[in-house]
């Protein structure tokens, strides 16, 4: 994530204001990476745990459990539990991908192999079910059990969906529900339980990790068409170059006349790629102004979030959740 | 697995002994596989699920628990599981060992692709947790979530342990528990926990499934050397070819002399092998009955599974348990 001062502010707040919680989470993440016989598993993870992602999962987790007044630390195994899982995701995605950069930095399936890839993200899924069940709250096991089946199978979607011109947005969100937006509602409503919130906080947590999730993820398909590499850790295009059906794409595709259609079914359906392609894509979305569309799209989720927060208690944590989804969507605003 | 009539009647007596069990599981299979959204998925498993496996590792928890006299059905729930963690596992199995054949017939990643065996097998992992789940029951899912680290880990190990000619029996064995052995007794352990079993029946049922599923490995260790490719279903010299330290080869790596030893840096650790070099390899693990030791260390397994039944309830089942001892080393006696 790109990062100017200025909207960092709400996410380093929170993360200022959590800093024992985190600090025991980043111990715990530590500790259960290790593998006592298989020294490639902590290799691999480090790596990507300790890229400089901003444990942002994890702090919702805190976060939710704190804001409803938990006192325990349970909370902190499952904080840890979102990040394996979300780590684990990663690394299978790289291989999925056939991703060769990751928040700046060579990929594992680069750095080791593909095996190493796949294997270490199982452990980390193992080991994320281990942390989880030591809480002994059987429902916390449910909503994670079934963000972990959403992924997957949003995953699957994504593979499946991919060239196809005929997706839609409902598919499209979809997909990104399972690949982005299951884990933070996930995070937020584990917060939400393990604290014993009432069904109302539990729900409106899920709500408000559902669509800043979304909003998230729109904008990361926005700053793939537009961003700076260095800033987005990627290579911008990247998507054009695998085919994704994302949403400025979708919204353009909908708006296509007859060329601008074979362009696309050339590019995307056909994957017959030429130089200059990207520079006509861009021109496409920008004359259906499809970036702008999906921008509004991504405010109206962050808007949605911020709502979602209504039964919750006030305070200076709600007042960071409802700042930080602005500071999602302010990479594009 | 190829059986002949007569072993293959302990097995098949079971499974008639538990027929409704096992038909109840099936279906819970069949029902649990499918997506909602992603077509993709159900395709890519029923290649496996429906692929004639003999489905040893449900019908250990059906009979753990009925053994114990469970009147319930989540022992059903259970078995489920321990089918999807075993289909999930062998999907990501065929994508790291790059396996292009699995019981007969072409691999998934063969059939569709690298992608669809990674994220279908994310899938079922994630089901297999929403399955173990709805017992309610806190200890199995730590039994399964266990057995789930143990497997990657063991998976991880073989990986590094891979064309290390250093390896010992002890790290072989290390990496069979977790390949195997971790899931046959995660699978009898949990038939046990569920019926209420005491804690010397639940040690019991674990450390025959340890046992058994050790004794499996080893066997299949021993067949990759000297089998036939329709009865096991995989090519003759695979694990050579692949450059794996499986027992026989261990064995006679530690009696090796010179000039054996440089053929075994050649052809595991180099991995330089040419025409000829499966049939030295046969000739050098005869010189030593690296072949035969493997057999006795198999045969050794089995006494021990046998023996672990004592503490159980006499009966049927734990008849057929035992035999079954028997039945797993019958392929080499």
């Amino acid at each position: 994530m790109g990062l100017n001062e200025n909207v960092a502010k709400p996410l380093d707040r929170l993360a200022g204001m959590l800093a024992p919680d985190m600090e025991a989470v980043n111990a715990l993440i530590r500790t259960r990476m290790a593998s006592r016989h298989a020294p490639r598993i902590p290799e691999v993870t480090a790596h990507l745990i300790e890229a400089g992602g901003k444990r942002v999962r994890p702090l919702l987790t805190v976060a939710a459990a704190r804001m409803l007044g938990y006192g325990g630390t349970h909370h902190q195994l499952l904080a840890a539990t979102v990040e394996f899982i979300h780590t684990a995701t990663l690394l299978h995605d790289d291989v999925v991908d056939e991703s060769r950069q990751r928040r700046g930095r060579p990929t594992a399936n680069l750095l080791w192999d593909n095996k190493s890839s796949v294997l270490v993200g199982d452990y980390l899924f193992a080991r994320s079910f281990q942390l989880m069940t030591e809480t002994g709250h059987m429902q916390v096991l449910r909503i994670l059990a079934d963000a972990a089946a959403t992924i997957a199978e949003g995953e699957v979607l994504q593979l499946t969906a991919a060239q196809d011109l005929a997706t839609t947005e409902a598919v499209y969100l979809q997909i990104v529900r399972g690949k982005t937006a299951a884990l933070f509602s996930a995070a937020c409503e584990v917060g939400a339980e393990i604290a014993g919130g009432t069904a109302v906080q539990v729900r409106a947590l899920h709500d408000y990790g559902d669509a800043i999730g979304i909003a998230f993820q729109i904008v990361d398909d926005i700053l793939d068409y537009c961003g700076v590499s260095e800033t987005i850790g990627k290579n911008v295009g990247d998507d054009f170059r695998e085919r994704k059906l994302t949403l400025p794409v979708i919204t353009a595709i909908a708006a296509a006349d007859g060329a601008e259609r074979a362009f696309w079914q050339r590019t995307i359906e056909q994957g017959d790629q030429r130089d200059g392609d990207l520079d006509r894509a861009l021109s496409i979305l920008a004359r259906h102004d499809a970036l702008g569309s999906a921008r509004r799209s991504a405010l109206g989720w962050a808007d949605r979030a911020r709502a979602a927060l209504g039964p919750l208690p006030q305070g200076p944590i709600r007042d960071c959740l409802s700042e930080l989804a602005g500071f999602v969507v302010a990479r594009v605003a």
